[in-house]
């Protein structure tokens, strides 16, 4: 088993893997695939045993952290057929993403190359186990994986299956890595590995994320929060507007492309606010709103600057009412999270002027933050969602899990 | 003066302006490097009296050094017309770098924007102050410099010369910060300033880059060092291998593209290295082998363990004779620093199987390594080369001084 010896030492086989992985060809990567799926559906027996164990060492959980945690029949064919959904994605290995033939004859090629190892560092959902390491396989990468220690029955289960599964296929020993204890010194340790891990991606909670951050150095790739912002501007559409500041906040309040502010030009607050607030109500959501905002809806609660930060996750609404284009641009810089942004407008230089000035990995025009996802993008898979500026920015998919590095071919060129 | 206050404030004012800087038009930004050109010659007597204070002050130092250090009216002009031509390049900014049409109507765009706040800390050459503002500059980054306190007078000089030349058409105040104290608490703050700088690109020997990678919570762009190779394969055309072996290491040996490894192939060493050997001692290198080559070259000190990781950055060169294509990949892969790396060969899978499996920014067929450069890539300038597998890898040029966002326009879109 390649979970048996110190954190170090998987890291290190890992390196070693990824060198023989980045040049396996995508049959061999897909048959694994194939075979990884079908061995999830033929270990089900095995893999909910383990999975009740977890459940009955976490009882004590609430609802729904233990929905989280559990594994059903259902739950496990949809995690073999993301398996085979990732094995039917095109291969980004080997792209040339861009060339040219000097004057002295050099020909340049940017090919497109997998990143090495990477780390994934997850909470309680059994499926991330599954998911990153199919991600990882597909894009050339080795993976080293370190789950919550609410799931690690389970978690050890799905990947001894699926390291099995992928060894019959030729992926080599090494090439997946799970780390077995939910140490945190040795979680610490790992995060310290930069010279055999090239990336890490936290996937969690805001307080996870930070950790990880504080911790490690090696580079990591993620966003603390989704502090999204849809704005209605003095030219909006109010229906358009009304149906997508509703869409963005009530549709899934849990998920960080919902928003968490909704600014309003102040010269359609009056005709706009009071009639999608009763929508909001219906719904259910909390208002919390500047003092115009209090003026136009009775009984709204007045929200303090910290408001204007805050990622409610929740059916919790802050509401601004804004002067100008401008002040809403600068609302968004200043208190989001710089992950996904939307106007709403008619008018053409105001969708260019906020498209332009907003800082965010995404920026929308007529549409709902929502759709800040990796299958709604058309990549096929999403990682997880990046508010770095380097490296992957928004949705990641396969080719965000990729670098490049250059061919050059000659013909005995040497420098004069 | 941008200059006269804490770096906290100098970061912050960056960033501020960073956000006007994005989206100037590529006129007014050219216009600005044009001025800041002609700055620098207009300014000649001032800049060279504050020259003569440093080279004063730092007389003890070696000859070399001093070289460094000192600015002439021909290096004045050679810092002008790099500005200039840093106008003439094609700005990179606005670029939509893919997109797709959604089945739901969504439009999406991939466009290029600036990183940001991009640091520089470097040591005693004064012309990367106008270097790399210039660069930045162009890129749409607002830039905080941080220079070796020998130049410090100098440095000083050149950045307030090319403020006020920005400043007179319309570069925002705060978009150029030089850092006016050597005190290193204040790099060491500088470097923490994670909330308002964006990246750091140290500039100068092994020793400052791992201090401040070590230092820094922002992400590092950087090579430690260039540990690079020739290896000649059995079917190499011999004369084609001389030729680039001998330019690589001699050429201009004190640089990070030089090699410090050549790697020979048994069934050709006993031919290739005598005839060579002799060539490399007529321009005085020295040279240390592997005991096979100690065999063939009379003479050959030993190469031990430290030899294949050494960076000699001097008329050195290891010797070692390996037995296949499959040990000179793992020997570049396992000591070297995963700069630049050269196949010499006439067979065409040990060229693909090389390119493939060495796993370095730039891996060169039939050429000279010493071609790892932004100039002779065509990039048109270079910032620096990054053996980071994150965001830039290999000679870095405007392009590599740019993130993306998505834009994404749709028509009333919600997510169902």
């Amino acid at each position: 088993m390649s979970d048996a010896y110190p954190v170090s030492d998987q890291a290190k086989a890992a390196q070693a893997a990824s060198r023989v992985l980045a040049n396996l060809s995508t049959a061999v990567k897909d048959a694994a695939l194939r075979r990884m799926a079908d061995a999830l559906l033929s270990n089900s027996a095995l893999i909910l045993a383990e999975n009740e164990k977890d459940l009955i060492a976490n009882a004590t959980l609430s609802p729904s952290l233990l929905d989280r945690l559990r594994i059903t029949e259902n739950r496990l064919k949809l995690m073999a057929e993301s398996l085979s959904q990732v094995a039917s994605l095109r291969d980004p290995i080997g792209d040339v993403l861009d060339g040219r033939r000097r004057p002295n004859g050099l020909w340049i090629q940017k090919v497109r190359v997998p990143i090495g190892v990477i780390a994934i560092i997850y909470e309680s959902r059994p499926n991330v186990t599954s998911d990153c390491i199919g991600l990882c396989l597909k894009s050339g990468n080795a993976c080293i994986l370190r789950g919550g220690k609410e799931a690690i029955n389970t978690n050890r289960c799905i990947a001894r299956v699926l390291i099995d599964a992928a060894r019959v296929e030729g992926i080599p020993d090494g090439a997946i890595q799970f780390v077995d204890t939910p140490d945190r010194e040795v979680m610490a340790e790992m995060l310290r590995l930069d010279e055999y891990i090239d990336l890490v991606i936290p996937r969690g909670g805001e307080g996870l994320i930070r950790a990880v951050s504080a911790m490690s150095t090696i580079p990591v790739i993620k966003h603390y929060k989704g502090v999204c912002h849809v704005y209605v501007d003095e030219y909006a559409d109010l229906g358009i507007a009304e149906s997508i500041a509703y869409n963005a906040k009530v549709q899934r309040p849990g998920v960080c492309n919902a928003i968490e502010t909704l600014l309003v030009h102040s010269s359609v607050a009056g005709q706009f606010l009071p009639g999608l607030a009763a929508k909001y109500r219906e719904a259910g959501v909390e208002l919390r709103g500047c003092p115009v905002t209090q003026k136009l809806i009775p009984g709204v609660t007045a929200a303090t600057e910290d408001d204007w930060y805050e990622e409610y996750l929740d059916l919790i609404l802050a509401i601004r009412v804004v002067d100008s284009l401008d002040a809403a641009i600068e609302h968004i810089n200043h208190y989001g999270s710089h992950h996904s942004d939307s106007i709403v407008t008619a008018n053409h230089a105001n969708a260019v002027a906020f498209a332009r000035g907003v800082d965010s990995a995404c920026v929308f025009v007529n549409a709902s933050t929502r759709f800040t996802d990796g299958y709604e993008f058309g990549f096929g898979a999403e990682v997880g969602i990046s508010t770095n500026r380097l490296h992957a920015r928004g949705p990641m998919g396969l080719r965000e899990l990729t670098t490049y590095k250059y061919v050059i071919y000659g013909s005995g060129q040497i420098r004069e």
